[in-house]
């Protein structure tokens, strides 16, 4: 994985320059089936209901992402796959309409060359936590990726009222700095956003994330105290982490073979 | 909505003469089919179980609602939507049973003259609040329409023990007292009266109020205090809000295509 | 009802100097029918999954009731109901497991005339209150027949540790002193037996009371009091309460019709 | 039960020297067929998701036991079950993946004769009582095999910062130490082990184990204290305790038939 983060920041670099987006050509295929059932698996799972959507870093281009024009994931199809540059501007433009908060995965993808996926959803457990002076933390081996607290990204601070939702750049970035390495940020009176290595990771972030949120709340409500994953724990479990078991059962479910 | 309520407004005036009930004509079969989606589309996400309804104003006079005769939402059909004038007669008479409680509607369609679509129902997570000192109140965007706390209708102050239903004029004309220019109104021991602009609208704020009913609850429970949607946010929110998304998924599983 | 009862105190008075249990001859088949159905409505609800039971009184003669051998409610059928006297003698010799806590229904039919049916159930949401020292009771119109709190039986008093089940006569009595005039009794680290003067009846009460439950320790959950149902707005709601319409939407949604 | 005990006690001291696994021959088809159905029925009931596992004893070997290669139980077929000794070492080499916490069967089929099947899972009622200080403990009828309080089981003591996974023989034994006579041990951060004298039990103890601690969990919310079941009471239960009912359910609904 580090490898492959430093050719991405390189190739970053490289591109700052392009002020017109231009595509990087088409998509692996593969990559677009997995996006799809990613869609839908984030559905199935109860991730996410119409809104909510997940990205991925082109496997061509880091400076370029994949994401749905604006339909439900779980309606997703092959069709409503878009090409963006990091400012989150589309490569072949469209009527329809476009996800208003798709800066949220530009700019994340813009800050940490490490991160290949991106989800954004409002899963019911984790909203909560990100209205609460209770930290968002992992009581579980499956949530070893948030052994450190979720931070919570507050946008009163620095934007006063607004309408709740990341529709500009500058909002991405003031997120982003929420978010720093942590693997998701929590959004305070929203949802949250979640990042992974790769779509697999992710999705399975994203799923663990909602169960570690229930998980956690369960056990503050037991009023025994509670004894939490210690953040050394959390780091060996993730340095052997995958999701090849929980994928292949998501996939056959989603896809009924 | 604005030049729409004042052309309401004053047709109301001018039909409040007449005495014995005249239907407006048959409506717009694109209305009913909305009405019938809404009706499945209530009963597949849990906010009605055999009990609760849906009505909205004729498209050609709004001074008569549409709702069903007495049964299951998900069992409605075409044929069961009939038209009822404000004070909720049978413009056509019928041997069938009614609802006992469509003086919410017609009321309601009295007093509010923006108001196009309405919805009782007794969803679990919001009946709590409708019996506890503490307010229903929105902690995240999806709750933008309820920012201000919900307000709680007790029969009890002004018809001391009844059956708790609201099935007479008097009934309904003090539950539009508290309801206010609020969206929506708990009825204390029994359920909530939920409006809107639109049918799509009445049933997107109906499914996000017992979600959010449900995400205040566990925010609650956390103990850790609770960071509410401030009411600027909710109108912001609210300001461009529109279901178009949610709808399209929502249909689409219900109707199986 | 009333009048119904009074034939059925004069039928069992006229009858408890039998020894041998005969058979009352062929119940009705609707009533049959309408047990089986109950059967899988209760599993569909989620009242019960694979224990609990539910019983009629014989059409023809108030001393037999009618319930299935042991076999999980959602897979009974017509072929499984078998006739018992009020001491839960079975009329037709079998070689097959019968319920073991038969005693629950003969006891409550033995000294509850108003009684048509009874259903034995462990639902999730009530056993907590079984337990505890907070008593179950209605916070809303859905659970106007338990307005009154539901009495608590525990069969340590009586009888110390036991298996607790109601697998004999005697238990069976001491249940039904609890359950005294109320339509419902908890036990104590196991269940709750419900009565209704129809199998409708005690099958919405049964779905009814879990909801209720859980409302009602939602409402708790908030820690802002609880207001409950009055016992006299309970009454009131009672006197017309019906499952029509209920009814209607289980049998459809069970029968796939 | 005892008797058969005894004979797997003797044929472990026999075996016990041993080097090289050799397997016990073919197991009986219909234990095979019984595993399956047991993978499904977990899966069904919510009990595992992509992980979690179950074992069972070899039918000609008590010291061999038989389980999937890795893989969702959902998906499991008998092309997946393999053999093991109960050092946990295959009987017949592979390239696929193997369960890497399959120590945890083979070390309680070392320490426990009496236990003839053994499942691990992470269902979600549980996990709290692992982090909490209050004990899992059984509040009704249903969990007479945990009347006595459930252990935990803390790796932190014995081993420091792990990846929570109990992958060697060592860590089995740590854990077996913890689960002592029990029916069951948590395993904090983490999730559980259950053990049983069939297959039928343990997939009944697991499925009555997670219902129990949510239900527990309900009790403990309301505030108004627990009156546990009495391990007095829980050893009656047990005495007599089958799960035939349950099975022919669980087998009809995931078979289809």
């Amino acid at each position: 994985m580090i490898a492959r983060a430093v050719v991405i920041a390189l190739a970053l670099v490289a591109q700052s320059a392009a002020a017109q987006p231009k595509s990087a050509g088409p998509a692996d295929p593969k990559l677009i089936e997995e996006l799809i059932l990613a869609n839908r698996i984030l559905a199935m799972e109860g991730v996410v209901d119409a809104m909510g959507h997940i990205s991925v870093r082109h496997n061509r281009d880091p400076s370029r992402y994949l994401i749905a024009l604006a339909r439900a994931p779980e309606l997703v199809t092959a069709e409503d796959v878009v090409e963006y540059d990091l400012d989150s501007n589309l490569v072949v433009p469209t009527t329809r309409r476009q996800y208003s908060e798709r800066y949220i995965h530009g700019e994340i993808y813009k800050a940490r060359p490490d991160v290949i996926a991106v989800i954004h959803n409002h899963s019911p457990g984790i909203i909560p936590f990100g209205v609460s002076k209770v930290p968002l933390r992992a009581i579980t081996h499956s949530g070893g990726f948030f052994a450190e607290p979720v931070p919570v990204w507050e946008p009163r601070k620095e934007f006063g009222m607004t309408e709740m939702l990341v529709n500009n750049s500058a909002l991405g970035r003031s997120l982003v700095q929420s978010l720093g390495k942590h693997a998701a940020v929590l959004m305070r009176g929203h949802g949250v956003a979640v990042t992974g290595p790769s779509i697999q990771h992710v999705v399975g972030r994203a799923i663990y994330l909602e169960v570690g949120a229930k998980l956690q709340a369960q056990a503050i409500a037991l009023g025994g105290g509670v004894n939490y994953l210690d953040p050394e724990e959390g780091r060996k479990i993730e340095a052997r982490r995958d999701y090849i078991r929980s994928w292949e059962l998501w996939k056959r479910k989603v896809t009924g073979q």
